[in-house]
């Protein structure tokens, strides 16, 4: 380990994975690199969040009478975005706030993001259905029953899992975008008709769907075993941090279809 | 995925490695258990850090003149540690802060942590070696050179390896508390004569070390790997997300080493 300055061993990995704000000639590939990228980022966050138990009084919004009837973690995650956006986080079009409403302007460092995105489209969001998804259906199933006291911590650890969720699902824009670009004639006539189904059906691929939900299970067990010096096998006796099948079930249920709901609204804005 | 209510398939795996606060009856089995899960973290959040490129903005007090001379990743951590310590993230002795003293009293929801620690020695903190380690020597040799503008979600990624290597390093206070409490004669004659260099050499256990280092070698390979649904083994062509080196070489040049100060430090004081 002499060596100095930056790493170069990670540079052709991050060649093809990088996360940077994509270039005006946005590629399908482009997209899918960064998704399947994404991935990885939900499976860490997934099984950071595990670490804790569920730690219900986070969750509750009677415990913090000073907060006016907000949960431990919607004052938490509401301060967390406040300071974000103070610091520029959301002049990054990838980036979509949970409570857009409050946020004060940045007065971080300048930067001129590209832009991608059709103005009468970029505003699109799902957060607000991220956000019950995560705490009514997801939660639950990938925590243990308990409490820790470790109460923001846990926030935080949400916080990451629901940006790394928002992020990956409000990546539909580059896919809607760069599929529009592709094809215009074969979206337009679903558009000026407003035609959802339509839309729903021309933006389904069921075998890549199909493929992500086994790579997503794949990637929960590679990440989530537990890494000794022995060498060893997966078998059923492999105990996971995050059960895979729930990272599946994530994506199959909720993932995979509020991406394509972000992709059809999208589409519906693309010609205003 | 008919399964309601909360998860059970993780619970074996988290009984093994739960990050609970420790029992009265604390055991070098737990906190060795604990330590080992917190690898796992710390890779982690290498490698989610490691998403973006250096981003040299983010380091350069003169950006950011209405910080008074703070980089944005200073404001940033400072800010993010004020909000986490009204929601009570500091009431668990586990967790340090970087910036002590502007710190508010937690308004959160309470919680009686177990108190593990010596009084005299719980204080111990090397968080200031951690931060100029991390910035100084570590970062430029996991990230690629390159500005992307993500500069908050970059100072976001930071605290995240901060408080994860600060939280393992200050997990030293619990090694040393358990090993003098299972044989505080092999200490006592130490600790009054202040002889750190007989402290440290009670604390070394070489074999321990390079298992370690090992381990965490392997969890980067494995953690840091693209995952894809064809199998395939490690060989020198894989790529890897952060280069599992320079985790190891962070284990053998700091973590370890910081630990031990914690440790020697905590001992130091274990007799007031």
């Amino acid at each position: 380990m002499a060596s100095t300055g930056h790493s170069t061993a990670a540079t052709s990995e991050m060649d093809e994975e990088k996360e940077a704000p994509p270039p005006q000639d946005l590629t399908l590939g482009w997209v899918r690199d960064a998704l399947i990228r994404q991935e990885d980022s939900i499976v860490f966050a997934l099984i950071e969040r595990a670490r804790f138990p569920y730690n219900a009084h986070v969750y509750d919004p009677s415990l913090l009478p000073q907060q006016g009837g907000r949960s431990l973690v919607e004052a938490f995650a509401r301060g967390a975005e406040v300071l974000q956006a103070k610091f520029g986080r959301y002049q990054n079009p990838e980036e979509v706030s949970f409570f857009p409403d409050d946020l004060p302007p940045p007065s971080g460092i300048p930067y001129n993001f590209p832009e991608v995105f059709h103005p009468a489209s970029a505003s699109v969001t799902v957060n607000n259905a991220i956000w019950n998804m995560y705490f009514n259906d997801l939660l639950p199933l990938f925590t243990v029953e308990g409490d820790d006291g470790n109460y923001t911590s846990t926030a935080a650890a949400d916080l990451v899992c629901l940006q790394a969720l928002s992020r990956r699902i409000h990546y539909g824009k580059y896919v809607a975008e760069v599929k529009f670009r592709d094809a215009p004639q074969d979206y337009m006539t679903a558009i000026r008709a407003k035609d959802r189904d339509a839309l729903m059906k021309l933006l389904t691929f069921e075998a890549v769907e199909e493929m992500v939900k086994r790579r997503v299970l794949k990637k929960a067990m590679v990440f989530g075993q537990t890494v000794t010096l022995e060498d060893k096998t997966f078998d059923d006796e492999t105990k996971y941090k995050v059960d895979p099948a729930v990272v599946a079930h994530l994506y199959d249920e909720w993932v995979i279809p509020l991406t394509k709901d972000v992709e059809v609204e999208y589409l519906l804005r693309r010609l205003d």
